[in-house]
């Protein structure tokens, strides 16, 4: 008796075989097959199960094991431009992003805030233009949500017309999802007095870049906040200690880091960054306008480039998906390069505006196949797929500078093809 | 017009207050009025805003003024027994704990595990027994949970017939939650075969204590799990890298660190951790048996010892609850000392077995307070008042030995006490 059912092509199978668990002594099933019978012999004593282990330390790092799971450096020698630093999907599992691995974008380097030193100013169309310091702020109602923050260019290696080999990390990685907690900027708003003629505020940070970017107000009273913590713990120094501006589901650049001047204006400030850097250029050849929001997207994080399968047999898929128009609804998976697919299940709580991880058991037959993932959000929004992208969004060959070719704001589809050694390349399909 | 609506004395406000953000220029509400108003001369710029920052590290570590958020250790010197690092919470928000702040008690320090050599066994009243590696269990379906982990003897000072003047760190600082992601344990008993007969299994850690538990096999079987990863990132040194046993709502002991053997069979073993070192003693100075479930349980953690209040206004209160039995039902909040009490708004999602951020705003008339909380579980346990507690369990004023005196399961309330300066002591109320 398979206790599997298969439900897609190339060995996927029902997202809930796994909940299936018998604890029966007669069933004979068929299991996993992964783990190796025991010999008589008793397990031996590794050196660890002999000695007084080490001295525990104040703040914990992971395991010496564990070296390579670390950011990737776009600019290690700090020179004179913008700076990046890769989460690694690809060795990470669950929802949360440890906040010593959350993606950083930083145009001026990690600035060192005294946050006794540091203010936030809300001024322009208020009643009353306040000053706010980390200790008056931290008197304030606070919220914790969950939420994700992605580059506007994160996957931009998308674009490019050759399938470019190379790791979730490297592909995906400037996106991240943590626990903030902070203050609502609508009460902070409403502590200052909005002007019914303001429409939209300009968020600037402290930092010697002062990146600044025009929000509508809408925006900031709905569900933004002015976050102090991260995942438990002060902000990390890369991700905008000692505050920043979350607007959950919008990109990146827009949750102003180092937040230190909120001003209330009636019309976009067209400033520097808004109009130039993060503007997405289309095929021909003029942008958008103002293209906040972060839609609906998945990636398979397992198996994925820099993994190998060891062999025939069962594996579970998984990746994260995540949408700034609130919660994932199904998300898909496809073993064949979307000729079938199956829906795969979903952690809960399904959280909105926040990654959630999908599973998809899979028994692997040793041959080709090609893993996609393709996710629905409660919006309606869907992943399109590759050619429908291209078709409106333009790819490219050999970019010329990063202004010139579109960069921004892909959330198609990731293929990984495994031949039959167990290897994985990044295709188009 | 006053935005708040009074619920309970000493100035505990409603729980909604918050969420009425108003954004009318010519509202004349009665705000937080926190902030300092804003004067008409400009923003200075701080010496972090007008030169280029620091480089990216790979792997992000708070900012230098955050020196005092560390754990605080027992036996720092590492001597041969065992070691306590204790989470801080008075200094961290929100509902997760940071890996690198998650406590530990270990019995004979760190070990250092190579997680290519360990192996975990699951033998005993089985019809195959198996042996598992990490990545043998990689390629089984997961899960991923929120889930707390308390030692039995947390909040252990809090025995003591005068209140110990010391922070939640230190009185409750054995507890902590994270986001644990591995493989159900009933998958792998599956996989191995259970024999009807077995009732109980137990779990044996690698390291040199090789502390071992009795365990329900119920329990294996309901929400029990291998957990390989602890907040996205493998398993910390000190929280059972590279496996440990999760059983969620159980005392943290049970979850066995550095699992390396699972034997099923029909009756408890009385193993030498669960006959005698995490025995609850009682008055009579009979112990009880099999005391697993860490039962509902509050504290504030702002303001709390150590903090001190800037003068009358507004503040926020705050903390965790927690029940081994589901989800927190109910938090409730005194601000003198039991009389009367208001309900705190629960931030969702409210997650069973984790840690439920509770938050109550309050408006301080400067005069003496005692601020206490209390939760309820959805199965309808509630903390004890101290004098009920005490009157069951007993306390002491001197304890000879830690054996001779109850330290373990303490859930009842935690009174902190702020005096007409702001200054916050513990006290029994």
């Amino acid at each position: 008796m398979d206790k599997f059912e298969v439900v897609a092509g190339n060995g996927l199978l029902h997202r809930r075989a796994f909940l299936r668990g018998s604890s029966a002594f007669a069933a004979a099933v068929t299991g996993y097959a992964l783990a190796r019978t025991a010999t008589a012999a008793p397990l031996a004593d590794a050196p660890w199960s002999r000695e007084m282990g080490a001295v525990m330390p104040p703040v914990q790092v992971p395991s010496r094991f564990e070296k390579q799971v670390v950011r990737t450096l776009s600019n290690p020698n700090n020179e004179l431009r913008n700076s990046h630093a890769r989460t690694p999907h690809q060795m990470l599992q669950g929802t949360i992003t440890p906040a010593s691995l959350h993606f950083t974008i930083n145009h001026s380097g990690v600035p060192d805030i005294d946050p006794a030193q540091h203010k936030l100013a809300i001024h322009g169309m208020v009643r009353q233009p306040l000053v706010f310091t980390v200790e008056s702020l931290s008197r304030y109602p606070m919220v914790s949500r969950m939420g994700f923050v992605e580059c506007g260019g994160n996957s931009a290696p998308m674009f490019s017309n050759e399938p470019i080999q190379a790791t979730a990390q490297a592909l995906h990685g400037l996106v991240s999802s943590s626990e903030w907690t902070g203050v609502p900027l609508a009460v902070l708003l409403d502590e200052a007095g909005v002007d019914p003629k303001a429409k939209w505020f300009i968020a600037e940070g402290a930092d010697s870049l002062a990146l600044s970017r025009s929000i509508p107000l809408k925006k900031g009273l709905d569900d933004a906040m002015v976050a102090l913590y991260q995942n438990g713990e002060r902000l990390m120094p890369g991700n905008g200690y000692p505050m920043r501006l979350l607007l959950p589901g919008y990109e990146g650049n827009m949750n102003v880091k180092f937040l230190r001047r909120i001003k209330l204006i009636d019309q976009p400030a067209m400033s520097y960054y808004e109009s130039r850097t993060y503007s997405q250029i289309l095929p021909s050849g003029k942008a958008y306008r103002f293209y906040f929001l972060q839609e609906v997207k998945s990636f398979i994080t397992h198996p994925s480039f820099g993994h190998a399968l060891k062999g025939p047999g069962f594996y579970e898929i998984s990746g994260v998906a995540y949408s700034g128009n609130g919660r994932i609804a199904k998300v898909l998976v496809s073993a064949d390069g979307g000729k079938s697919w199956g829906e795969a299940a979903l952690q809960e709580p399904v959280l909105p505006k926040a990654f959630t991880r999908f599973r998809m058991p899979w028994r692997w037959d040793g041959r080709p196949v090609v893993l996609q993932s393709r996710a629905w959000d409660e919006a309606g929004g869907v992943q399109p797929l590759r050619a429908e992208f291209v078709a409106q969004r333009g790819e490219t060959k050999k970019p010329p500078s990063p202004l010139a070719f579109p960069n921004q704001h892909y959330n198609s589809l990731t293929s990984w093809a495994v031949d039959d050694k167990g290897e994985i390349k990044h295709v188009y399909a």
